[in-house]
């Protein structure tokens, strides 16, 4: 493209911008949260558990205090999708990122199966974050001190030959953060080759752990539902039986509030787990999970629930597609991830623009998650990564705030081509 | 007494002994769990907040993400007689055991106002515990290496004098656990006096927290209802106004597994307590507490609900009263508590006899909260004090349970003036 081209370009893409800016829209693409009418799809829950029912199906009182593991009925019901045996499943409280947390927290305290000392008497600890990632994970990390060395992703999950280096060789580095299906915020899904070499790898630290935070497990766009490998019986077979935490929740599956948390693992982290749980509480809501039980009822219920969560947040997804590919398929400005699954798409803008695009976008009205989010301490080292939250607008909102971050996208991109 | 008198008194205890094994009673006087009955009060519940029902006062849909302080028309609720304002009352998960763990995990993990470190860096750590207290304040801290120093409690609350000196001597001692209304197990609430010089003492850590936990403040047996002072008010007046962490539940207000938690401190705290908060969660259960606020309406149904709550246990505490002055009135053998509330009694026996009453009792099929449980590492060095538990069991059981208990603290008694 000659000078001229790009200079014709940028002045359209100024003019575009001057436009979107004289709209004065206020939009939202910042988190990843469902929409009303998908909320409203869980809204029988209101009146559920349901006049005089509180017992479990094996009769206990689920008013009263007890029950660490939470209700059998539900567990089984999310055994096969999070790929854990009832017996190494625990339904929790409401968020998974609280189980998270705790997990970290429990670490940090109280010396893990395998591990020589607390995490906190460690001289260092360091976690591993595939790129771009969870800022959430991030800053549960950061407020402890832990240090977060940033890997990169492919196609296929995070880069292993750089993951198996680093784990290798620095006894420093106890844990990896990963959201293996659907991932947060590429919609990348792990490859079973990809899942066996995190189960098999050395690791110099003897009490590492994969963090395996499967939020989308069965939140799936396409009629051809991913499947990953089963990441538990892979450690199990790799001789690393207590290598990974299993993380989930109902969080985008019924209300985001308001559900139910799991926590999966080896018999003897479970062990360990509950044993810290046990110190700290005396049981999750139980009435919640019979809740979620009444209103689920079983695997097929769920299917059809997820279902309908698909049907209101494809066409979402599609629009993003569809005009980014009207708006910047041609100029060569960015490339974006068609994720089949979850609740991201990621936006990779030209080298060194992310900041301006979020700085411009910002200024139309149009708020994006903070550039940079993506990446530990909040620095892109590439400044070209944005994510996209398209569930929680509504669709014409949606498809005006894309269109203006296209605009925003070519203003910045052709400002770099002509300094 | 003569020797001939005991020995014969002994055989009585002795055959009434043999009499209660041979009824194979297997009765649970262990924890303080409320009845079935208890529970139906607050069966409304399983069928709110209600159809299309999901909005909080301000509009806010609390079916989503977000809202970290909980909900403003339930912390109002229970600022009155939490005796905490609105802006420093959060409502959160369903267990203040876990928001106490919780807050001691944020303290030995981010350095609290006013402290110089964090607590994990301290070369030591000690909180007080009044005794008899509660066992799961004491595993709690046990748990994390914290060191327990038992203090004596008054009728009017802990032996204050004791209090200030170990307070103003050893700077290692970071809090003390109050429970300062009917409190566990003794049914003692804390006089004015008490709480002014627990709110004004010099303590020799700038960082030292009283845990408050008003577990029993609306929870009142007699129609005097037990008014404490305020010790938020208190501790601000006397110039340290961040040393005092309020918990509070609708545990045994509502469902005891399926309720709202409360944490009330000073803005400061507040602030530093929500920020660590806010690393580990994206916000509580919020439906739950509008189904809260839908089910007990306003401060008169509150009132009108623990009314009922009394009128079911208030026969129970009756009861125990009654049977152990008919057991136990006239032998000097025991002596024990008339709480205006809460959910225990203390029995205490003469010394070196608890643990034979224990032992004796279990194997007539009566168990009790193991004998110690009342006191820092599960030792109580007098070995006299028992809890009872008197509100799960129905009653016509619990009469059983107490006659049968009588005769335990007879035989081992008489047992031990023969030795």
């Amino acid at each position: 493209m000659n000078s001229e081209t790009v200079a014709a370009r940028h002045e359209q893409a100024r003019q575009d911008y001057e436009a979107l800016k004289g709209r004065g829209l206020k939009l939202d693409l910042t988190r990843g949260k469902p929409a009303p009418d998908q909320l409203d799809l869980a809204n029988g829950l209101l009146t559920l558990p349901g006049e005089g029912v509180y017992r479990s199906a094996d009769g206990t009182d689920l008013r009263n205090y007890g029950g660490l593991n939470g209700i059998p009925e539900l567990r089984e019901l999310f055994s096969r999708s999070l790929q854990v045996p009832v017996a190494q499943l625990l339904a929790l409280g409401n968020s998974s990122l609280a189980v998270m947390h705790d997990t970290v927290v429990h670490a940090l305290l109280s010396t893990v199966p395998g591990g020589e000392r607390r995490w906190v008497d460690e001289p260092r600890i360091a976690f591993l974050c595939p790129v771009p990632g969870y800022d959430r994970h991030f800053s549960l990390c950061e407020r402890f001190g832990i240090e977060l060395i940033a890997v990169p992703m492919n196609d296929d999950g995070p880069d292993m030959d750089v993951v198996e280096r680093l784990a290798a060789e620095d006894a420093g580095i106890k844990g990896i953060w990963c959201v293996p299906k659907y991932s947060n915020p590429t919609g990348v899904s792990y490859s079973d080759e990809v899942v066996r070499r995190l189960a098999a790898m050395t690791t110099a630290a003897p009490d590492f752990r994969i963090f395996w935070d499967n939020a989308y497990a069965v939140h799936h766009l396409t009629d051809k539902p991913v499947e990953i490998a089963d990441v538990l019986a892979e450690c199990a077979a790799a001789g690393n039986p207590d290598r990974v935490f299993v993380f989930g929740s109902t969080s985008k599956i019924t209300h985001a509030g308001a559900g139910v948390a799991f926590f999966g693992s080896s018999a003897a982290n479970i062990a360990w787990f509950v044993r810290n749980l046990s110190m700290g509480t005396i049981g999750p809501d139980k009435i919640n999970q019979l809740r979620h039980i009444a209103f689920l009822k079983d695997e097929a219920g769920l299917i059809e629930h997820m279902n309908a969560h698909a049907d209101l947040i494809r066409p979402k997804f599609e629009a993003v597609d569809r005009i980014l590919t009207d708006e910047l398929g041609d100029t060569g400005l960015a490339t974006w991830t068609k994720p089949a699954g979850g609740y991201f798409i990621t936006l990779y803008v030209t080298e060194g623009c992310a900041k301006r695009v979020g700085q411009l976008a910002k200024e139309a009205g149009i708020a994006l998650t903070p550039v940079g989010a993506t990446h530990p301490y909040g620095e892109d080292p590439q400044d070209r990564t944005i994510r996209i939250a398209p569930t929680f607008p509504i669709l014409a909102e949606l498809e005006v705030a894309i269109a203006g971050l296209a605009t925003c996208v070519r203003l910045a991109g052709y400002e770099q081509q002509l300094a």
